[in-house]
């Protein structure tokens, strides 16, 4: 089996980490001038393995192996949330460098564009598989400031370029290696990990319309108070889910505005999005049942009117048998016994290339479960054993299994 | 009695109204452009009526009559909360100015700096009364964006001017008519309210710490959710509140933020600005203790930390016995019949002058009770009528009762 180089895996993750660092960590968000840089910089170290690298209308960065051959493409994605950590995503397409310098041949490597969701979702690997239309490019904006992605575009010098589409008949599959983003290998004292299948997540903006007004002189009896209303529906679906979902389903309300926001204002609007995930369909749908149930309840209620909006959600996707058996092959053979089978709570670009090739993922331990955060960290000898095992998985399967 | 000029009344009202104009309503807020020419206006309306007119060093714009004897002065404020009425205030500082003109003598205007709580708590009148340090000054910072209060008292062109500074000797008293933004009056087919007491406020910014991490990968068994914890609270209050509080006691959550506040980041910090009102200091410090409970519960409960913070508060305030029997006596003149006594759930300069000065407000109606909202209106018989009123009370006052 190839050989990865440690010292040229640690010290390219090091380089990348200086572009955009902030604190112990990184700010990169999409298209941000420093993950501009970032892709730039891939670019350049992709062409330097020898691969015929580029980046691609939509700004994925794409570097194609010359030689004949089937090949397995490996990537993830470059771009990070506000403020976050050095590895998330960045560990993969360096794992996808490494790897495709250590087999010669065979690799194709890929970083995918705001996976993060700074502008949409899942935008490259979207592209790439060809399920992102051109009116949806039109309509996506910056989530902080409302940058429409076509300015961002232009002025990333993208503008115009064609977007690269997978030719399915190119590829034996699609890996990809990440950080855990939660403790369960830590707890277990495992050093590696299978994903065996990707949770699917049920997205919704939930607005709550009420009457604005003076937090003095407005009698509690005549209020209509859209920031009560929300903490009210808030409140009874953390009562109520805990009793429909499943043992691993997660859900969060991760952004409260109250509009005006003032201390002496009586909110006559307020917004909260909120979020469930799980790798059951059948969890999944009976939690959107309880959700509607509840905002009925709260408009049956009143005062305020209640609206569930925008409504996204990814499937449940599951990896492929042979690549979940070719990873825990080269884990066993690194890490005796220190490896298992787990399902990502976190939404991956495997999820999407799933749709369209064999794909396989790959986790490494996250020190404290820590993620979306700048003191988010990996063990060096985490991250050098997980390469190795990343690279056997990828000659094994390129090899027939 | 002296009759007012109802037409020069609404011509001046009409003219204050365009200096910010937002839809129907205004936005000048404090030391913002518009109201520092806000300010120049009125220093010259107040120089034109024959008043010694200037603006001080923390921007009150006084009105001094040249005229010996005793003096009421009458006042109210020129800012604005954002994008809101165009009565709120500036309807009591133009009633002075109209006063003045109409009774020729005794009466001097103040328009006191930042009642609304942009930069601090009663700036202006609290510096009139001698209740504002330098260091304060120094300390007080724009809401928005930070400005310190000194940088802006420099652009506005007011640094090193002294502050005007109360000489009881001189006054009688003080009186503040105002929109009553509420909708009692309305509801009681009433035209004139004359203010019993101003309610004492406490006000709270209760802070939830918790841990950031991964929305989809960290289990809800060991999550620390600062923004679950901030519900929880709030609507343990909500519960709880209605059961221990007075008749007419209000409170609020007008602002609510979560950090990082991101649809997929489980939020590792939160806040909220409380306040809740009330005319008696028995049942403010009932509310006290029942919120405290309420924090110390959360805090046994975890698995965040609840912290009450920067407390405030100002004192419930009765009005002069003495100047409320002379704006009755002035409103049964005019609107026999249609006039009550009431408490101001808001508050007002008037409780900060109040503290050196008998002092009496009267309310004109607000339509529909809305305020703090572009929407925010009055009658024009009711701003003539309440004028009017406000008038005579004035001038019975100075003739001695």
């Amino acid at each position: 089996m190839p050989d990865i180089n440690p010292d040229r895996l640690l010290a390219d993750l090091q380089e990348l980490r200086q572009i955009g660092a902030y604190k112990t960590g990184v700010h990169r968000p999409t298209f941000s001038a420093d993950d501009i840089r970032s892709r730039h910089w891939l670019e350049a170290k992709l062409t330097e393995a020898g691969l015929d690298a580029s980046i691609d209308g939509i700004g994925n960065v794409i570097g194609r192996c010359r030689a004949p051959g089937g090949k397995l493409i490996l990537g993830s994605h470059l771009e990070t949330q506000p403020h976050a950590g050095w590895l998330d995503g960045a560990l993969g397409v360096v794992y996808g460098l490494e790897v495709a310098r250590a087999l010669g041949q065979g690799i194709d490597v890929a970083a995918w564009t705001d996976e993060e969701g700074h502008y949409g979702s899942f935008l490259g690997s979207r592209s790439f598989i060809g399920a992102l239309p051109e009116a949806e490019i039109d309509r996506c904006r910056f989530r902080e400031d409302g940058t429409p992605l076509r300015d961002a575009l232009a002025r990333a010098g993208l503008a115009g370029r064609s977007r690269v589409q997978i030719d399915p008949a190119r590829y034996l599959g699609y890996l990809e290696a990440h950080i855990e983003q939660g403790a369960t290998l830590e707890d277990a004292g495992h050093r590696i990990g299978i994903v065996t299948a990707i949770v699917g997540s049920h997205r919704f903006k939930i607005v709550f319309e009420g009457v604005q007004n003076h937090a003095g002189t407005t009698r509690m009896a005549v209020r209509k108070d859209a920031g009560v209303a929300l903490v009210r529906l808030a409140n009874a679906i953390y009562d109520r889910f805990p009793m429909v979902a499943g043992p691993r389903t997660v859900w969060t309300a991760g952004h409260i505005a109250l509009d005006p926001s003032a201390p002496s204002i009586v909110p006559g609007r307020a917004e909260m999005l909120f979020q469930f995930r799980d790798t059951d369909p059948a969890v999944l749908a009976r939690l959107d049942q309880e959700l509607e149930a509840l905002v009925a309840a709260a408009n049956r209620d009143g005062p305020c009117r209640v609206t569930l909006t925008e409504p996204g959600q990814s499937v449940p996707r599951a990896m492929d048998a042979g690549f979940q058996d070719a990873l825990e092959r080269a884990a066993e053979r690194h890490a005796p016994g220190l490896h298992q089978r787990l399902p990502s709570g976190a939404g991956h670009d495997a999820q999407i290339l799933a749709e369209r090739l064999p794909s396989g993922m790959l986790f490494v331990p996250s020190i404290g479960g820590i993620s979306h955060h700048y003191a988010e960290d990996t063990k060096p000898e985490d991250i050098v054993q997980g390469c190795q095992v990343f690279a056997d998985a990828a000659a094994a399967l390129l090899a027939g299994g």
